[in-house]
């Protein structure tokens, strides 16, 4: 490929990857694989509970390390790259958790909501701009929208202040034509980037980023070993290789990087994803993955097939809070296999 | 995809996946998993050594079961899929080794040479041809070579008798677009059908499966969790469920694959293979991995990187068979790096 573009590389381990972690990453985790990660060259890295800044709740998780504490360690280790985090307005308020992250030194607010939601982010794009910071916008669970849609969602943002939009695969549920539509048609479109967050339900995480960076995408998203929540997400270091391949410029020292892969499957790493079952029904449906537990217990409840349940869920496009449509939905199955 | 083309999948969990097992497949495994797989609808399961019919030797390990016995309990729990043998013709011989696996009822002869030796298999070829049975040609290695190449040694095979010409990516280096080339130049002008074996060290083996079929290849190898050694194997089920999402035909029950899945995740697979440093480095270099341990002792006892001696030694298009090099490499290095 001849192309100037030089991808840059925002590495989600200490953030999509203390999901997997039940967001109990430790002081010393941070330290030792910024030290490592930094290294490498890689441009952002983002930090902290799996859900973002402001997350941690018994609800969703309690944090190991405070959100404050983890930024202020990943700003002293981190020389060259810059300090992500994510954000969601309806976990981070500004009083709260924006101005202490500023505080913190962090560079990068990428600010997100649900694909449709857009003008919830607002308020905090236009302050963390008023405040200096670079500001991405992020469009979650994007794969349940057409690209007129997204488009007009990224447009928001862009217009509220966000230097860059990020489509977040949330469900792992694209395949690279989608990836190269939506980005496609976002690339064209949009003054500002465009990036692409994929996971690995369907075994394509690193396909897809492939296919975004070649329908213009120059913002891509990743974790060494793919580390993160269920499939996990797409694996940094194998993305940079390919690229490496392909003569991409991420800036990346591909064997530092290798470095800190092995360092973080040696100190941070609980389990290194694999593809279960679960993950390619769940990618395949595109349903929110929170979605598992409770469709197997009213599956089984009612003897329907849980696959079944939940591709049929995804093809009523279901959304975290909607969970009293399994039983609907199993009750249906089950009406079905019994005429 | 408008396409009526059904593509044929070909299981070799308990063949490459064998590898990882150091040939230790145990007679109750066989027959629980053909049990499985067998109502999945897959075409071919392929059941053995991990090199092959008569393999089985101190030097390149010894199987816990003999192939008769694998084959003979594999025959009889495969009740509608077909059963399929490695065969590379330095190992097997007509008498000692493919004789007795005719009668042991093997449906499909995969007869294999590195990619630029398609002479020694005529032989096999033949032979397999003139008992009935089903030949497939298997070109090893075949990303060390140019498509008029492998399109040489395809025809060769074809020649022979050869029903299909797989295309091996044993070190797991092909990018997609090096698929499209080499798979659509021999469909274009081959008269049988041609498949493709992925490795999957750089993340891209369902990506690269979609791209042969999309270049007109109709058989597909892979193993359910990607099992096999280092990176593994395509993850059969997941391309079974993208298939399903693009519109392929693969008559394979998607369910009853992912119950194979989960029963030899189960009871058959020692380790779901990820994706490591020396998988990426190994697929980067396109070298067998075989290489992986001299060349780290001998980097160590240079000082160099072994990463480096790897890559240089893909560099150099280095064969099985030639680890002399490895010292070679690494004194160049060292000298380089003393200069």
């Amino acid at each position: 490929m001849n192309d100037s573009r030089k991808i840059i590389f925002s590495d989600t381990t200490l953030r999509d990857g203390n999901h997997a972690l039940q967001h109990q990453l430790t002081e010393q985790q941070i330290q030792r694989y910024c030290t490592a990660i930094d290294k490498a060259g890689v441009d952002i890295v983002e930090v902290g509970h799996g859900n973002g800044l402001g997350a941690s709740s018994l609800q969703v998780g309690l944090s190991k390390v405070s959100d404050s504490n983890m930024l202020t360690i990943a700003r002293e280790y981190l020389k060259q790259s810059k300090l992500g985090v994510h954000v969601i307005p309806g976990f981070a308020t500004l009083e709260r958790d924006i101005k202490p992250a500023i505080e913190c030194g962090v560079d990068v607010f990428r600010i997100a909501s649900h694909c449709t939601e857009a003008d919830i982010t607002e308020k905090h794009i236009t302050f963390c701009r008023s405040e200096g910071r670079t500001v991405f916008g992020v469009l979650m669970m994007s794969h349940m929208v057409d690209k007129e849609t997204l488009y007009h969602q990224a447009k928001q943002m862009q217009i509220f202040g966000a230097e860059a939009i990020i489509l977040m695969d949330s469900a792992g549920n694209y395949l690279p034509d989608n990836v190269i539509e939506k980005v496609g048609y976002l690339v064209d479109r949009l003054e500002v980037a465009v990036g692409f967050h994929a996971h690995n339900n369907l075994g394509l995480s690193v396909a897809n980023s492939i296919a975004a960076v070649q329908s213009g995408a120059s913002i891509i998203d990743g974790c060494v070993r793919g580390f993160g929540a269920g499939a996990g997400n797409t694996q940094i270091e194998v993305l940079a290789a390919v690229f490496d391949l392909m003569g991409f410029k991420t800036g990346v020292n591909l064997f530092s990087l290798l470095d800190a892969a092995d360092l973080a499957e040696e100190c941070v790493i609980n389990k290194i994803p694999t593809i279960s079952s679960d993950s390619i029904i769940s990618g395949m449906a595109g349903v929110f993955s929170g979605f598992l537990k409770p469709v197997k217990r009213i599956a089984e409840e009612y003897h329907v097939d849980s696959r079944e349940v939940f591709l049929e869920l995804g093809a009523r496009k279901v959304l975290a809070g909607q969970e009293d449509l399994i039983i609907e939905v199993a009750k249906d199955l089950k009406e079905k296999s019994n005429e």
